[in-house]
């Protein structure tokens, strides 16, 4: 059963860039240069030599050429990790990018992910069936889930279960991981003359999949759009209330791009962003401190309530934290029984006596039992501390708190402090894309199937231009090698993409950092409401403001 | 500074009933029957011998007679209790009312409600004043607050400030309490011929604020829209991860018409009505049983994942843990050193030492350490359980991984459980009001207006037909005295608005009754996205579910 808005939107047409719009996915396409990657181009190219010495790829608005392949061919499509809004759409883009080819060609869905590729579990994707699946969220069509495709082995079962069905090209939707990945299984088809294109398509709700070619990874402006609504409800509601403070954490796991747009599109009063944490080498209790600080400031002037966002990566991010936590991980993988020892230890002779370092004892023992026992009891299926499950927003209200009461000893604070603690994550993973999402991931869709008319591989389809008009867009193709570099991974080297983490001299943090302090004392909260879908398209139609001002444009005054 | 929706939303101008477009505030009222109460009536009449032998008012269509006051009038109004979207449109809706009636009548608000009230804290709203708040959520504009307008102290502080300002008209926004705080300072000015009268109006998001002459207290809408939102997000994201049971707390303490509502419109696997708990005089045993039988039944059909609703004031149902609770409170209220006596209780000797009876022990000690913490730390200035802040949707996950692992031993179930827990509640409260909403505060507020310009008092403002066009809506006015019934409170008898509790055989509950089977091992979720304020009248005016069943209408099929 489908809600009427869901009605509507399935006939909203998803604009397109000027090239296919004129053209369909058959758009003549342009060899660009071979771009080398900023860094480790060599050691790169070692573990990569057909995908890296791949150009560039774009479309040509002049030109109309005949596509590549003029016989109709089989393409399958996968989503692989978390789910991101939009992802449908792609899909969808797909599909008619590649009608718009050959009114025969094919898409193949594997179900469930990469572990659906392996277990050779399809359904066809015809207009039909993607039909009610238009502009809606979730990736329910196929589903998705986390199985790193790495091995040869897999990659074998890949190629066998597509040469079978008869699938020439593969679209991999996925984050950077998934990418990186995908540039693995391209350079193994074109080294085993498996006759099997790879485009991968670059989806994430965190944002960290964003370089000098990606703009914008899709489905984070829906999410960031969905948790603003929330943020600016709550903030209302604190100042009408007058007496909480709202300590939100917001997903984000490796990078705080998702609390940086939040805050840009709603003005807490402190915003934490792990990057600066970071690179400020802060500790738990600097961080508690400069909370309580703006706290009594604002109590000192009657506001005794306020909003505070917090990524939720943030703990990994704080140094005396980092090291515990990748202690007790080390300790837990060697012995899973510690656990209850651990859990149990009366003092932190008895944590030391467990094989904890004497400053990690001391880190751990200043934790809340709650923040503590998340810490040791709470492991995935690796052993690892579940990071996303810690509740770092309660664990800041405890020790805030408590900096508060030492303040009111010394008399520095007469406020009173009462706190409401929230999570936001998966509201915003699988909301109904915003028109940009829809738009932009329609596009990328139709930009994945004119990389397979044009017979591309290794390369993952992006967009130009996102802060302009869907008209002016350009779609484009990138090997995925040029946005590599080489890190450690599980003890080795390995070539990956680069995650984007919010860099600290760059336009968005800029903007926040130039802000924060008249916000975190009056009250300059923007309440940007829920995504619109109907009305003036200054409003449906609006981009991140993260990508805004990276692409230089201002985002002062061109509100209300 | 404002969003670029809420910019284009200040232009919104809200639709009003018929009689009212057409002769403003100053349309002829027309009084009707006096209405006794449905049980106690000779009691209440002694509490409210003036107020009681008011009639009902209702406004002609036909005529239009000159406002009973030639002179220009001050009117206060305040905002009381918790905050729910769309008060400052009654504030709106009252100002354009009362300067329909004499371009020269004034509006003053007392900041920081009842209490503002005592304080005589005011602020003039002038329609310039006001312009910024339409159709804006929160209760910013003035504020509220939790004081209770109780003694003849308070109402003749209440008469002093009025008078001494040239205030004869006062505007309460509040729920139940407050509007039966409102008959009780009606009858006491009327008695002491203040010459000032008193208007109630309906506001909570609870919905609990409902009988036979109002169909929908203000805010409900626009809370449950939100709610909803978030919930189908979710679903969909169950759905299509396939690995989480989403256990979701939503607002609603007393009554569970927002978990209703909800689960209407987004069909959950689970959804739990306090009230069917307490008339079943279900044990958490049963819950959780009940709850584990529909999670092996979709576990046996492949679905490892689902949804299940929980009305935030469960806890209070449930037979063993009303008891509890109230043992707690009367032992914590004798005695506060018992606290963290009972928190580190070792067994059930420990506890019935401390005074708790034998079963209420057992119960206790049947609970995670978590909420046995939340129960007895966590209390509120008068010393009661704070049952808002318990966490009963982390209860139900525990107990119910109990419960599966007795099924797993006993061979009964072979799935994965993996739960993820919400709660939803501040983030509706103070969202911007629903199309719905924002013509039913607003016309709220001129049916306000329209009551003072009749010379009415002891009356709230109310309006028939919410089902059909905002044209066709009957405002009118009834005295608080018909809603009334006797209740012990505090270990008194006295008058009061009965609350509206989920009735098991009215149509909305009803609808769930017959759906939630099918809905708890099928698909059948629907998600209703954000609230739309442009495009198809459909999507934007849609009233609340429960609302269109308790008129008669059918929800079925009118979707899609």
């Amino acid at each position: 059963m489908i809600s009427r808005l869901q009605h509507a939107r399935l006939a909203y047409q998803p604009k397109l860039p000027a090239v296919f719009r004129e053209h369909g996915a058959g758009a003549a396409s342009r060899d660009g240069d071979v771009h080398a990657p900023a860094h480790d181009g060599e050691r790169i190219r070692g573990f990569f030599p057909n995908v890296y010495r791949l150009p560039m790829v774009s479309f040509d608005d002049d030109v109309c050429a005949p596509p590549v392949t003029q016989d109709p061919i089989c393409v399958g499509v996968i989503f692989s990790g978390g789910q991101a809004p939009g992802g449908h759409n792609v899909v969808a883009g797909l599909v008619d990018g590649l009608k718009s080819l050959h009114p025969d060609n094919r898409l193949i869905g594997f179900l469930g992910g990469p572990g659906g590729l392996l277990r050779n579990d399809v359904v066809e994707l015809t207009p039909e069936h993607i039909g009610p699946y238009r502009n809606t969220g979730g990736f329910d069509l196929i589903r998705s889930d986390r199985t790193k495709l790495e091995s040869e082995e897999q990659f074998e079962a890949v190629r066998k279960h597509c040469n079978a069905r008869g699938i020439s090209a593969l679209v991999i939707i996925g984050g950077d991981d998934s990418n990186t990945n995908a540039c693995y299984l391209a350079e193994y088809f074109i080294r085993s003359n498996a006759g099997i294109q790879v485009i991968g398509c670059p989806k994430t709700i965190d944002g960290d999949l964003k370089n000098e070619w990606i703009e914008s990874s899709f489905g984070f402006d829906t999410a960031c759009k969905v948790y603003s609504e929330l943020v600016g409800n709550i903030y209302r509601d604190a100042l009408s209330a007058g007496k909480y403070w709202h300590f939100i954490r917001i997903m984000g796991r490796s990078a705080s791009h998702i609390a940086l747009e939040c805050a840009l599109q709603t003005h807490p009063n402190i915003t934490l962003i792990s990057e600066e944490v970071a690179h400020d080498n802060l500790t738990l209790l600097d961080i508690t401190d400069r909370i309580a600080a703006v706290i009594c400031e604002r109590a000192a002037a009657g506001r005794n309530y306020g909003l505070l966002l917090v990524p939720e990566g943030l703990i990994e991010f704080i140094p005396e934290m980092r090291v515990l936590i990748s202690e007790l991980n080390d300790l837990l993988a060697n012995d899973a029984s510690l656990q209850r020892t651990l859990a149990s230890a009366p003092d932190e002779a008895a944590l030391t006596a467990c094989g904890l370092t004497a400053a990690s004892a001391a880190a751990y023992k200043s934790l809340p039992a709650e923040i503590r026992s998340q810490l040791v009891m709470d492991r995935d299926p690796h052993g690892n501390v579940q990071v996303s499950k810690i509740e770092t927003e309660k664990l800041l209200i405890r020790k805030v708190a408590e900096r508060l009461r030492e303040r009111r000893a010394a008399g520095e604070y007469l406020g009173a402090f009462s706190a409401q603690n929230h999570f936001f994550g998966y509201e915003g993973r699988c909301a109904a894309p915003s028109n940009f999402d829809a738009d932009y991931c329609y596009s990328l869709g139709y930009t994945g199937a004119a990389l397979i008319g044009a017979g591309k591989t290794g390369c993952i389809a992006a967009i130009r231009n996102l802060h302009k008009p869907a008209e002016d867009w350009q779609p484009f193709g990138v090997p995925v090698t040029s946005m590599m570099n080489i890190e450690r991974r599980g003890g080795k080297e390995k070539p990956v993409i680069k995650k984007a983490l919010v860099d600290l001299h760059q336009p968005p943090f800029c903007e926040l950092a130039a802000h924060r302090a008249e916000w975190a004392v009056a009250d300059e909260f923007v309440s940007p409401g829920p995504i619109q879908y109907f009305g003036p398209g200054t409003i449906t139609d609006l981009p991140p403001l993260t990508l805004l001002l990276e692409k230089g444009v201002s985002i002062n005054g061109d509100i209300g």
